[in-house]
């Protein structure tokens, strides 16, 4: 039993280390890569599962588009091609042949997802055109990190095209509002939404909206972005229709996406130093019944029970692992299910059975509680939403405790520096101040709706926008 | 209303045509690529959806691999080099700098799969290791067609290790019968399992075994393949465990996989003259609801009923769309739905509502239906197991219709290459009889268990194993 690095004083560490331990990923031999293990990829299902239902519920379809893309195509619309050719990588020999025109691993889709639109789309009865892909995307990275920063990572990316300006707004922002539902009803992260400065918007992006969470080390991580997009896609790719007076017109256009990043994310704000803590509507198991077995007992009789127990649980939907394996000892199956995060933990015992009753733990507490078996169904079911309910709140306690009010820069900028935490503070809107914060090796992370600083942090000058700085991965 | 081309005279555009109107697909600017449109997407989501049901109920889970593999991986393995060599796309440029070694895009995972096995099995305890992944591989094709062969494709590929030569055939005639399972009660097609011959074998197993289904036009498609690999594979990543003796030893490893190209034969095989005819139990819609609006009808009854119609079915578990788009005719409704393979129609106009009825209306026959409204729950689904009976029933007719027995391929080449279809014969089990059908665009298909043929048929040697030749795609 390896001890994970002081999560405290060595953060990086033991998030490396959690994962490796509690086998969510591992290592290729291939730089910036990363292979997702079994247990890290139910966490992803899970929240893929969950996210896909409300995409399709909100009216949008999935569909594939190609892994490969013509280089020309990323260079149709001038600011994507400046944001994304520095990461690219490029395919210029296939079947035995040089390529006569490179070929780029999708960074991300907009350039054929456009392309196939402006086939699509020829008159107001097409839209709107509401189109998802879960997908790979590659974006060369300089310092790769598991989950957050990988050269090949999953996602999904949204892809959609409205008739007026006001549509597409209300799509950008009734996907944000999804995201925000999905980080705190299904991974229990308090979240904050908002809109990006210019610096920190999607290539091509009229306005990015973005929702951050803060980390236990202070710092935020963008969980997602929801986008409205430049008129200039449309007219890059010629995607035009017929209005409704007759007219031809440029479709509004919007992206949004979320990717294994999230999965990173949950580990950050929930882990301790025992390791994962894992939030109940997203664990591939959300159960581990254990059996004790005590020397002399009736093994076939406890395992009966046991089996019984797992039957009654998973009726109610509740997903489960019985480890019954009998070279290990209880202590060990403690520790290896805390490590991996599994919410409940149910002993049954010899004695338990006589009594007709079992254990129940959380991976949040340190009390446990007698169930009668009988009762088991109905109050896991219970002690679950109170776990999401614990973690929520206990993440929302953490975030707010390092959410300071900021006035100028010069002074909060070292403490920013060392401690972390969300800066909430005033800026002009300029740029020259928006770059300001990168000398604490902090960013602006998003410009919150309601002003309250009334002046710049960076200069003399009246604060436009509210905002949030921190430092981020 | 475009007509499709006629199905029995010119079958390879009648499928282009039909992938196209029917909005399955639609073709990108990129040699070789594909794009999959919403209903071609959601075709492959409930096959995908069955299957990996299946995958994870025999003990599988899920992973995720890198799509970017170091070049000299693919080396390690020399038959699988050989095999793959010539198809692959390769990355050389990336991040904006020439790579030191470049990366090629998977064409299949064996390699990388099992440079991780080597880290992650160590001892007999640590076996079987059951590993599926869902991803996209590429495989640079001269001849693209869509769903068969396009340059990136769709698929599931199991990889799997086990202690014992024994456990790992098991495991191969175990996910091969999946497969027949998911073809027959799913697809409602009736697949012929075999052995591959060695020219078809999979770069690097030492058995293949393959899933073979007869097209419309007479010529195979292979649905699907499952290896059981050389030990090659596990020397040359140095896959080694303890086993039950202490010894050091070899596990034996296994693949598998199915494609998208399992789209294209459920086109293939079911589709007519009016369009596609999709299996019931993968039909992203199984009812299309026509609600019939007479003049001077009361709509909003009409639309009252037939939503309290759609309401009974999805409360059955049944995917419905209700088509109550004013602008269209009925008539317009009928061909949409039925060159959309929809299985049922249900149809409600005032009279129906009158007489608390409608009219159900089949993909598969002539005669249309009346049933009472309230019974409607009760009859679509056995309606639904009706029509998948009929459809592999029908597959099964068309299918034995063009199976012959074959004495020698000179007597039956010149029909194979005219009509197609299954020649079944003996093979005296060398390669130089082997490659003769290719003098009629033939092949072995594959290897029977039962010998019934007593002489080869390229030469006067007995038959040592009795084999089905065919055409194929």
């Amino acid at each position: 039993m390896s001890k994970l690095p002081n999560i405290t004083t060595d953060f990086p560490a033991w998030y490396q280390e959690v994962l490796y331990s509690a086998e969510l990923v591992d290592q290729p031999p291939v730089r910036g890569a990363m292979v997702i293990r079994p247990y890290g990829y139910a966490i992803w299902e899970q929240i893929k599962g969950r996210l896909d239902e409300r995409i399709k519920a909100t009216g949008h379809q999935n569909a594939a588009f190609p892994l490969l893309i013509p280089e020309s195509f990323l260079k149709k619309e001038a600011k994507h091609v400046e944001g994304f050719a520095p990461e690219v990588a490029v395919v210029t020999r296939a079947g035995g042949k040089e390529l006569e025109e490179p070929l780029v691993i999708r960074p991300t889709s907009e350039t054929i997802v456009h392309c196939m639109f402006a086939r699509w789309i020829a008159s107001w009865r097409d839209l709107p055109l509401k189109i998802n892909q879960w997908a790979n995307v590659v974006r060369w990275e300089m310092r790769p990190r598991a989950f957050l920063r990988t050269t090949e990572f999953f996602w999904q990316e949204g892809h959609t095209a409205h008739e007026t300006r006001d549509e597409a707004v209300k799509e950008v922002h009734g996907m944000l509002r999804e995201y925000l539902d999905l980080a705190e009803n299904y991974l229990a992260i308090p979240a904050v939404a908002g809109l990006k400065s210019p610096s920190e918007t999607f290539p091509g992006a009229e306005k990015t909206y973005t929702f951050e969470a803060l980390m236990q080390d202070g710092k935020a991580l963008q969980m997602g972005t929801s986008h409205l997009l430049h008129q200039s896609f449309a007219e890059s790719f010629g995607i035009k229709f017929q209005d409704r007076d007759g007219e031809l017109a440029y479709p509004h256009l919007t992206s949004w996406g979320v990717t294994t990043r999230l999965v990173g994310s949950v580990v950050m704000v929930h882990g301790d130093q025992k390791g994962l803590v894992l939030p109940p509507r997203i664990a591939p198991i959300q159960v581990a019944i254990v059996p004790i077995f005590t020397k002399g007992c009736d093994k076939e009789q406890l395992l009966e029970a046991v089996r019984k127990v797992e039957a009654s649980l998973v009726g109610q939907g509740i997903r489960v692992y019985v480890d019954d394996d009998e070279q290990k000892t209880p202590g060990n199956k403690f520790y290896h299910w805390e490590l991996r995060g599994v919410p409940v933990r149910i002993e049954v015992g010899p004695r338990d059975l006589v009594n007709n009753q079992a254990v129940l733990a959380t991976r949040v507490g340190e009390e446990k509680e007698t169930v009668i078996l009988a009762q088991l169904a109905e109050r896991v079911p219970m002690l679950l939403d109170e776990i999401h309910s614990i973690m929520f709140t206990r993440a929302r306690e953490r975030r707010d405790a390092m959410w300071y009010a900021g006035a100028k820069l010069e002074e909060f900028g070292l403490k920013l520096d060392a401690e972390g935490g969300f800066w909430q503070t005033g800026w002009c809107g300029n740029q020259e101040c928006e770059m300001l914060p990168k000398k604490y090796k902090a960013t602006i992370r998003c410009l919150l709706p309601e002003r309250k600083t009334s002046c710049c942090f960076g200069c003399d000058k009246e604060s436009e926008h509210e905002v949030l700085i921190a430092k981020a991965y």
